[in-house]
């Protein structure tokens, strides 16, 4: 047994309660450092990765590629999304929903290619995701003047969102290509 | 950076696709190693610690204390729960529950005990549980001949229901209090 393991155990097991105050104590005062292990753990289990098709009526193509990655934990656990933040160099950003939950979400190709880059090695569960959010981000720049491309793209976001369970997305590869071809923008 | 993530990046920006289903396929052949850390983040994320008290009429207490770990997922990613188990040294047991989720659970004081002592000092949101129950199963010899000491134990096990956000329990310390008083097992 490690050194530190049994020492918690033995002081535990000397005195629980006090044992247990502490702990909590000290983890309020100088939270224990998260690392990139655990966080892995704790996006498989209770994060997303997302990559969503967005209407945007100002962009040429009319949609956007939202890419994210983001916790949610009931408010009175907010301080830990806080924590994850910090030691994420305070990328993304925390907010409190009106339904008593908090979000982490870190957003755009930069700030979330940056994450997903360190963590999609580590991920069990949502490593597909993680993978093909990093192709959508780095293919996006070819985008630009290539509805072709795009459309490409947004089947990856479909895969996506098919590995995460989601149910009723409105904007599907098959909408964007239907609004593409009335608008008439992809060659013949 | 570190020399492995900087040549996953690399090799995943080199060639996304074929890095994407490389990393996928691989990951089915040969599982990677899930580690304690992960798994630390996955129960914070996805798992649940918990102490019940379970009423059981040939019991001369007529209850019993029950300590479990537990993690659940759907059905289609049975598998990684097998895999923990499995790195578990095949502690616990999986079960398909008819609601198309599957549960991977450590129940009994030994194993739950073995299983807690490794992980407690890893966990984040779910420690204050992890310590409670570590109490309870380490004081659980105690209360062989001592409701005392039994009720004591049922409010750290309610304690740990209130940390989990638990609803709607029937089996609360001032139950078994109550059948305590009917039953005069207590000194006066």
């Amino acid at each position: 047994m490690e050194p530190i393991i049994q020492q918690l155990i033995l002081s535990d097991t000397d005195h629980p309660i006090r044992a247990c105050s502490n702990v909590d104590l000290d983890s309020e005062r100088t939270p224990k450092k998260i690392g990139m292990s655990y966080l892995a753990g704790f996006l498989d289990g209770d994060g997303s990765i997302g990559a969503q098709i967005v209407e945007r009526s100002d962009y040429v193509l009319k949609y956007q590629l939202r890419v994210s990655v983001s916790f949610t934990q009931k408010t009175r656990r907010k301080h830990f999304l806080l924590q994850i933040q910090k030691e994420l160099g305070g990328k993304g950003s925390v907010r409190e929903r009106p339904d008593g939950v908090s979000e982490f979400a870190i957003v755009g190709q930069n700030d979330v290619g940056w994450f997903l880059r360190q963590i999609a090695p580590m991920l069990h569960l949502k490593k597909k995701q993680a993978y093909l959010v990093l192709k959508i981000i780095e293919q996006l720049p070819l985008t630009k003047n290539s509805p072709e491309k795009f459309l490409d793209l947004c089947t990856l976001a479909d895969h996506v969102s098919e590995l995460n369970d989601s149910k009723n997305r409105k904007c599907t590869t098959q909408v964007v290509r239907e609004r593409f071809q009335d608008l008439k923008v992809m060659k013949e």
